[in-house]
């Protein structure tokens, strides 16, 4: 069907979310048209708000309006951890579930020399910078285990090794309450490399 | 976890989208931040363009942003033949199935009298005006079953009836493919009520 082109356009515009195909699409368009055109000016006015107005944390690089982000700016939270992760995604993921008190530091990608991301550009010279200054007891790694995952780690664990900073690394195995049945193979050789005795 | 305002906003702002949960709409704000912020802010102008933009066809009340929508502007439909829908998305879905090609007439609604719907609100002075004017040979009734849609159905039959235009209405059975089984009871005993000879 030929749709009137402010809403053809619409229907493309939506496509850009994740998860959302033609049909998702059209049906989003049509439902904010028919019943909740202020629902959809609003969405407008919070999309141009955070994509103009979020920017980077100055200490950790995660998402922030002001210089620091609500985790950094808590002072409840324990300054002496620092979890590096590699998106504000897995931040997200991490506060959910609910167990960790110190804070972040996000590298907003992985070293990757071939694509000419080198350690400056994912922060690491920001990170070198604060384990440097003291006041850092453990660096806790979270990067994934992609081979550019494997390559970043390492590279933080001889900076950290040079500040004399402990460093470990999230526990790799099996899902809690995962069929084992469903578990890919590369996990379970590694959870079983990592057994612990009982 | 305690987004920054900004990122709190659009979160909110995305579950007015229909399908669109809590953790959906935070993935989708995290992949716009993350990735691609020129794709969100090219939705922001679309969705400002469109719930500012799109009006209604002055002919039959569909989506338009000019004075005819781009089927009652389509000079290949026939005129002698309008199907009487509810909403635009009904518009859409006949269209989708590529067998229609007549035109439209989109109620937005049905008759509810109880709140206050009257047939000027469903824009019935306009079809009867229409029906008057001469040049519709067949008015094709698809306006749901439910009892707001009978009444509204039931009306219309009357105004046609006035102006000597014939009134049909689709067809109610199994859908096409469809295993008996899932078919709800009142489908079933409307289809063996309404069964040809073949």
């Amino acid at each position: 069907m030929k749709h009137s082109p402010l809403v053809q356009s619409l229907i493309e515009a939506f496509t850009c979310l994740p998860g959302v195909g033609q049909r998702s699409a059209q049906r989003m368009t049509y439902a904010l048209l028919e019943r909740n055109r202020e629902g959809g000016l609003y969405l407008a006015e919070s999309l141009r708000g955070a994509m103009e107005g979020v920017r980077q944390c100055r200490r950790c690089r995660n998402f922030a309006e002001n210089e620091l982000c609500p985790v950094c700016a808590d002072p409840r939270r324990d300054d002496g951890e620092v979890c590096v992760v590699s998106s504000p995604s897995d931040v997200l993921a991490i506060e959910q579930s609910g167990e960790y008190r110190g804070r972040y530091f996000v590298l907003m990608g992985h070293l990757s020399p071939i694509d000419g991301i080198g350690p400056s550009a994912i922060g690491l010279d920001l990170l070198e910078e604060q384990l440097r200054e003291g006041g850092i007891r453990e660096l806790i790694l979270a990067v994934g285990t992609t081979v550019e995952g494997e390559a970043t780690a390492h590279y933080i664990c001889e900076m950290a090794e040079e500040s004399g900073v402990r460093v470990s690394r999230i526990a790799q195995g099996v899902p809690m309450g995962g069929e084992l049945e469903f578990v890919d193979g590369a996990t379970l050789a590694h959870a079983l490399k990592g057994r612990r005795s009982v």
